[in-house]
């Protein structure tokens, strides 16, 4: 096991050396495989292919591997087998998504890629047989792209989840992140990239910190939509998306109740805390060529770094990042709905602080809920160990969203 | 990776030295994963504390972690959480049973365990929109434990799968090998033990050559009931499930269709292949010995023999098991329903020389599918790759059951 260190994200490595090609392994294909987005043998026939110094044997051989899956899935759907087909589609795009953290955002094999797996997932999303319905939501002259994915049923208003992710996927993902588990409890669920994540850059949409404006647009939607019982809209949020929702709850008060893992209420102190110490106290003209030399970070965190600060937040160079983060505030005493708090014993340090501090601070309905090495889940965002989340997520939901408001109450009330 | 050997599963191992254990690993929590039935997180924590030189330690950690997934399951149930608890006893479900191959028989652990990993499964069946049925089927003064999955719908006669395991596993494991597959592409499912099969010899049941007999029950319980439509009822069997269901539909012609992994014709002759030539050429007397000094084959192998030829199959020893084996037969010429042979290419040449074999002999319309590493499926029973090999089955089933008669054997001939 490695040791612990800066911007950890797990601790259980189980196949490469690298740790961040570990969690990849760990959080996307393995991590899918639980709501069928993956099997072991196609999974290992990859990893066992991967030279861990050649990141571009990392990206062939997952693109290799989504293209022989995609085209059985072509054969099925050809001869009217819509299940197999679904099956396989979904499996493809997990491998073409598991390709794409190693291409820089600049590489026109990461639009590429990026393209194939949407399709492969729009042509899974068609064949469910309730269908995943791809939508976009107007906003500010361009559309956020999302899926909305219909409970079972006749279409009679339901309770529904806004699923946010990170700074690592796409509106896609969310189908295994919370969107599955949704609608197996009988939940609409809402896919949705926020300004700025997934592919949004290519449209010219950064992250921004007043993300309760982009929040304002989603709900406006789905409070349109005849399935959605208003008074019953939740949102859950992973990695950089436990932000985005906790600070969109202290502003849109028709959110009803949020799960966020973590909660991180200070990006920037977050950002500064990560850092080695040497970077932190470095002068602003040193610190691009410090971080360049590649030496801090590993090459794969590079191509994660770039793509996250230059690409999707939109900043010169990562000083500047810093900058563009110092509004990046949750005024946690603003916010009236029940929250659970969620964060894994193997994060990194100040992920577990601020959590602590977040769940001191609020004032609403309060659940906290700290995932172990035990129990398979300490890694960031649950991420390997999904069911056991959406275990936490839905079984709070289920309960603080029930009414009679005084019956959701005493259950919280009662321990989680 | 491992050199090929004798009796080999598989040949990309991926996490631990001795080849069964990382056999085990890969079939059943890894395996089982791709339908709900393990997260990647729980899976490898177990892992990562198991003692390879310590098979105590293999029992102790999986039936630990079951334990504690368990719990959790119990605490949603209380709070009336139905997908959530659901979801949790399948996965304890499977970490029970994945305790189980490294118990002997005799062991009080084992049945304990048995008991506790059915209970696990039992819950889970009743907590399904549409719950899983477990079902005893009269025959021969005793019963056939199985369960019925209905497909989606008010009850309208469906196509149906009948779902035959091997040596090694449980009717509840075939909901994974199967029986959610079935549902999901709208057939009913049987997933059934064979006498001799899971854990009927405690009640006294052993294998039997003439699984035909058995199977004739089966398939009148089956037609007795309205859901099934008895014009389109396929059988699919692995690993021993092969032999078992391909023997079946020689004699049982209300068999329509059937897919078989692997499709062995003579299993006196497959054991005899797969031994060490050693053992092969050793008089009686000293056969026992041999095979006791445990180290022709691993002490993991050991107690999967004794389970299997001793408490199984109810012989003395291994010769008067091969004895026992000499009537394992198939008169391929019989057959008339479509088949589907299947067979991976890291299986024991044994197995690839009986299916081609089989397949060369087969007069009724065919298939055969080879399944490779490149593809993640070369392992025994497709034991790494279950949605691959479901793709395959279902779409060879969707068309050699559809009707008219004409059209589907159209579209056999024109190639899978």
């Amino acid at each position: 096991m490695s040791k612990k260190r800066t911007g950890q994200r797990h601790k259980n490595k189980i196949y490469f050396e690298d740790s961040e090609l570990d969690f990849y392994l760990q959080a996307f294909p393995l991590g899918y495989q639980t709501y069928g987005g993956a099997t072991v043998g196609e999974v290992f026939y990859a990893a066992s292919h991967i030279n861990e110094k050649d990141p571009d044997s990392w990206v062939e051989e997952w693109s290799n591997l989504a293209a022989r899956v995609e085209k059985g899935a072509a054969r099925s759907l050809e001869r009217g087998h819509a299940a197999s087909a679904r099956g396989a589609y979904l499996r493809a795009f997990t491998y073409y998504r598991t390709a794409t953290p190693l291409l820089h955002a600049s590489d026109p094999r990461f639009r590429a890629t990026w393209e194939m797996m949407r399709s492969c997932f729009r042509r899974a999303a068609g064949l469910f047989d309730q269908p995943i319905e791809p939508v976009e939501i107007p906003f500010e002259g361009n559309t956020l792209p999302a899926y909305f994915l219909q409970a079972p049923g006749d279409g009679e208003k339901k309770p529904t989840m806004i699923m946010v992710g990170g700074g690592e996927t796409y509106a896609e993902d969310l189908y295994f992140w919370g969107g599955a588990a949704a609608v197996d409890r009988g939940y609409n669920a809402l896919l949705v990239d926020m300004p700025g994540q997934g592919a949004t850059p290519f449209e010219g949409m950064h992250h921004r910190f007043d993300v309760e404006v982009p929040m304002g647009a989603v709900v406006d939607y789905l409070l349109g939509r005849s399935e959605v019982d208003p008074e019953r809209v939740a949102a859950y949020g992973v990695s950089l998306g436990g932000y985005l929702v906790l600070r969109s709850a202290a502003f849109e008060k028709r959110i009803g109740a949020c799960a966020v893992s973590t909660p991180i209420v200070d990006w920037h102190q977050a950002l500064i805390d990560a850092m080695p110490p040497l970077l932190r106290s470095a002068p602003r003209f040193l610190f691009g060529a410090l971080t360049k030399l590649g030496r801090l970070f590993s090459p794969t965190q590079q191509v994660a770094f770039e793509k996250f600060f230059e690409w999707q937040v939109g900043a010169r160079d990562i000083p500047d990042a810093l900058e563009k983060f110092r509004p990046w505030k949750v005024d946690v005493g603003e916010i009236s709905c029940p929250v659970l708090c969620m964060v894994g014993t193997g994060e990194a340090a100040t992920f577990k602080k601020q959590t602590y501090a977040c769940y001191a601070a609020l004032g609403s309905p309060k659940s906290l809920r700290v995932f172990t090495e035990e129990e398979g889940a300490d890694a960031h965002s649950q991420a390997t160990n999904l069911r056991l989340a959406h275990q936490a997520v839905f079984d709070f939901f289920d309960e603080v969203l029930a009414r009679p408001e005084t019956a959701s109450k005493r259950r919280l009330a009662g321990g989680a």
